[in-house]
């Protein structure tokens, strides 16, 4: 149950509240009140895409307690990021793409993601949560050879921009308590990511108040808050799925070549 | 004389070719056969943007020899960049803005940027420029504490990336060739780097494929192809000017406080 963006048999992008096997379908702006458009749709013939179009991406780098130990590293007092571009994004059940003339590993990273509802500039961390408009899913992917490839200069944007490397849904929620709740990665069943976000750095709302004191956050853009233990690569052809009680679950399959 | 995007007396965003002090309006789409309007306006009481509004702009490092040397560093083999988001981008005239909170110096690095005309994805180098729209210029601006605060990730998209950090403009130009031209940046009149972009490691046309392999580049988009020998850091209130002989100057102030 929440938000979603779909298109409906080849018909063009509409949004909606989908709740059990239904969207109800809706008009205007997602993140400024929206009005029902009037039609219900069996949800069986839609096709989801991304739920929010980003214009950026903001993906956190050591984020979780857990995994910052493991790493044998200082949690860090500001947020660290890259951005993955919007032509990255893909939704649920979009195929994951293989960079062609890239032969390394190619990593799951299941992430809570952050949507932003409103302009957002220079605000404090008490007021953020009026600016985010919900939580979704995210599956960070990531070309990990190139990461440290080159001596000098750390490849995050390009190790982890590719086209369909920001696999988010399957849909936003409004009402969710991330402290409660859990991430939970799956690589063709078998689990490999369980971790709770209360083990989370820095919270939400402070990623969104520190992240606004340089760059204007925009409605849609979403927040990738950083990932904990289990991080490992996909081989073709698996299907890795992101559970998040109260959000849902993001499926992505890697393309067989 | 070049494409610009433009507001003219406060009317809302339109776009055309600037000749000398008057400029043709357009219609339609700039990258795809744009139509005259019918008007000429003249160039005073007119306020130039970026002349166009990128989804990203990809800033490339190490990429022109003499600096490279200079660093010490091998030529890379491909590009080494970072995205800086469309909420970072400005125009011509427009004031950089110092992020608050942040102390550390501001520098500039005068760069030659390629606009995308085209949807382009895994494009060879020899249809490479069929999917370049033009060249302009590029101030791509950085908070250069930042770059290497955190012991263990490089913060380049942090540096870089904050609101008015990538100022693009003053126009668009079709027919410019790169190989004769040099970037001459200006601090208060000052020159401080004369380069010739004949230095450039990897081509305008050897970017786009590279960066085409692995993400989609998209009309509007801008690579900036990288600064040469002469960076440098401005005072509050400085004039920044990055002339391009063959586009024009791009004239930036920072802030005062």
């Amino acid at each position: 149950m929440g938000w979603v963006r779909f298109t409906h048999f080849g018909e063009t992008v509409s949004f909606g509240f989908r709740r059990d096997n239904a969207i109800e379908e809706y008009v205007g702006e997602m993140f400024c009140d929206p009005s029902p458009a009037g039609r219900v749709l069996p949800f069986e013939g839609t096709h989801l895409l991304s739920p929010c179009s980003p214009t950026k991406v903001i993906a956190l780098w050591n984020n979780f307690h857990a995994l910052s130990t493991r790493m044998g590293k200082q949690p860090p007092s500001g947020p660290l990021f890259l951005i993955k571009p919007s032509s990255a994004v893909c939704g649920h059940e979009a195929t994951i793409n293989r960079p062609k003339q890239y032969t390394g590993k190619i990593a799951f990273e299941g992430e809570l993601g952050i949507v932003i509802g409103r302009p957002c500039k220079e605000v404090s961390e008490i007021d953020a949560s009026r600016f985010i408009f919900g939580f979704t899913c995210v599956n960070d992917i990531t070309a990990t050879q190139w990461l440290y490839e080159d001596a000098d200069f750390q490849q995050w944007t390009r190790a982890k921009g590719c086209d369909t490397f920001a696999c988010i849904g399957p849909c936003i929620v409004q009402r969710f308590d991330w402290r409660s709740s859990r991430v939970v990665t799956r690589v063709n069943g078998v689990e490999r990511q369980n971790y709770p976000l209360n083990d989370m750095i820095l919270s939400p709302e402070r990623q969104v108040s520190l992240i606004s004191q340089e760059m204007t956050l925009l409605p849609g853009d979403v927040i990738a808050v950083g990932t904990s233990l289990g991080v490992g690569s996909l081989a073709a052809g698996a299907l890795v799925e992101v559970s998040i009680e109260g959000i849902g679950t993001l499926q992505n399959t890697l393309a067989t070549v």
